[in-house]
């Protein structure tokens, strides 16, 4: 994706770099034992889909202004807060093609870096002149959590229905991606319908991006992911590809999918769980999904005035579904 | 303490008791698996010293107001997150004779309620009218957790000076203790000057605290203490008395104390390190060194008017070094 977003980002490429400078200047600590590990966060700088959702939810309606590259630098590091975090509880070893903080530096330093972030992100917001942005990101980062910890409540629970799902990813992943969307219109002056729009934009945007990462865990190439795959699997944690598999499936292979799943997660049963996979229509119906949702996405755009920026966030939009890393 | 603080605390039971219904009342979830999590929190409730510092130190001026009760139930928040998330980097088991939630849930269950109680803790906090209290509580959580980072860059340096662990206790103890004072001065409408004494005050007695935390981890009785002991010499952490002993010993003791502390910490070895600290300077001059702080902390309430709430937060400094858990 890194390329793809290269040129579609092109017209926000001066506003990511502004919000990378404060994001740089942000993290500066007086501990040099700080600086040396928040450098090795440079490993886990990807899409920025975040903030670029940001700018361009601002774009649809007037230009970015020095708030809005202080709010993306706040849910960058939001952001990545969430994967340092993540990866400590799953024990993950790779992403972006590197080997992750907590592999290379250990647990508690990824837990106190994973602290450092947020705290730094709050910190940032709350340089801003009211309070209407930092309430409203804080109330995002509660549903984020309560989103991981509904997960966590159902790890191994081999039941796990679709509403639960869409609770699961509504929470950890969606509500993040629509408070960036609504706080850039809401920064560029948008109507309350317009900040409405861009969020549900966000929400079902957020929601097919997840659906796709849970996909890619389950059938992605690890050389283009470039990161730990099967993890759902190893930690029992029911994706939609799973559940739509156990729903459809014979009541022979969804026993020895139960097994696979509750086993020990080794490469060979990620093999096998992919070969189950295929043969079945659960990838399929699970991509369906993701597309309608992002269609969904495109549609609220409708309300916004026709500008390139609307255009770019569906070009966005669709590519989520479309990517493989 | 607890007992003794009940009594001390008697002036602002009215205050603390309308601060913990805001912090319950945050806290609730529309899922009832992060308030069944949360609700364990409750065996982690303990001295509330940071609320009470915040009273206090408002009282010294003005009666406390609404403000002041949204702000101590957010200090709370941010204590209890960093007491849930050391007690995952410590891997302790006990905490105010309770097993802590790590024990009890799990790292990942941990990491995720420590998260959603700082989250919680800014959202709250972005609730109030200017942002100039959530500016100053992100910078002390940012300064907490470049201390906690000083100390983990630490762990196992056998070579840790008096200078570096100050450092590190003003920061990651000393700091947040320091801006409950200032926060409970600036907004019940203090001077500039008063403000500046408030802060120093909890700075000098956070520093204190935390000594005394350190001497206690060493030598505490566990049924008092109630909490893992021995946990800084198991994870090879030097604390001001380790520090003084290996400056003042004899060789051969020394390179006794520094085996002990890098190899395997059983309670034997707990047991053959306390004798050795006792036979030494090294406790008295620990101790004595908590109490000059705790004084120095008492002299900088000289410039606040002469209230009863400044004699109660001069006598919980007292306190501080003479508590036994």
């Amino acid at each position: 994706m890194a390329t793809a977003t290269t040129s579609i980002f092109d017209s926000i490429a001066d506003d990511l770099a502004a919000a990378h400078r404060i994001f740089d200047r942000e993290l500066q600590s007086r501990r040099s034992c700080v600086n040396a590990l928040a450098n090795q966060l440079r490993s886990y700088y990807g899409k920025r889909l975040r903030p670029a959702l940001l700018f361009l939810s601002a774009k649809t309606i007037a230009e970015p202004t020095e708030a809005h590259h202080i709010l993306a630098a706040v849910v960058e590091m939001v952001h990545l807060a969430t994967l340092v975090h993540d990866d400590v509880l799953d024990e993950a070893e790779l992403r972006r093609h590197a080997p992750t903080i907590s592999y290379l530096q250990g647990n508690e330093a990824a837990v106190l870096l994973g602290d450092y972030l947020i705290s730094h992100a709050y910190h940032l917001c709350s340089s801003l002149q009211d309070q209407q942005a930092s309430r409203t990101i804080a109330g995002a980062t509660n549903t984020v959590c309560e989103g991981e910890l509904l997960q966590l409540s159902h790890r191994g629970d081999l039941e796990l229905n679709e509403s639960t799902y869409f609770q699961i990813v509504g929470d950890k992943t969606a509500s993040l991606c629509a408070v960036c969307c609504q706080l850039g219109g809401v920064f560029a002056g948008g109507t309350d319908a317009q900040v409405a729009a861009l969020h549900q934009f966000g929400m079902n945007l957020g929601v097919a991006f997840q659906i796709v990462d849970d996909l890619l865990d389950l059938t992605g190439k690890p050389e283009k992911v470039g990161k730990s795959l099967g993890l759902d699997a190893k930690k029992a944690k029911l994706t939609l590809p799973l559940i739509r598999y156990l729903l459809q499936s014979p009541p022979k292979q969804c026993a020895r999918m139960r097994e696979l799943i509750s086993g020990d997660a080794g490469a060979e049963t990620l093999q096998e769980m992919r070969k189950m996979l295929r043969a079945s229509p659960a990838l399929d119906s699970t991509r369906k999904t993701a597309a309608e949702r992002v269609e969904s996405a495109v549609d609220q755009l409708n309300s916004l005035p026709e500008t390139p920026a609307r255009d770019v966030l569906a070009h966005v939009a669709r590519f989520v579904v479309e990517r493989q890393s």
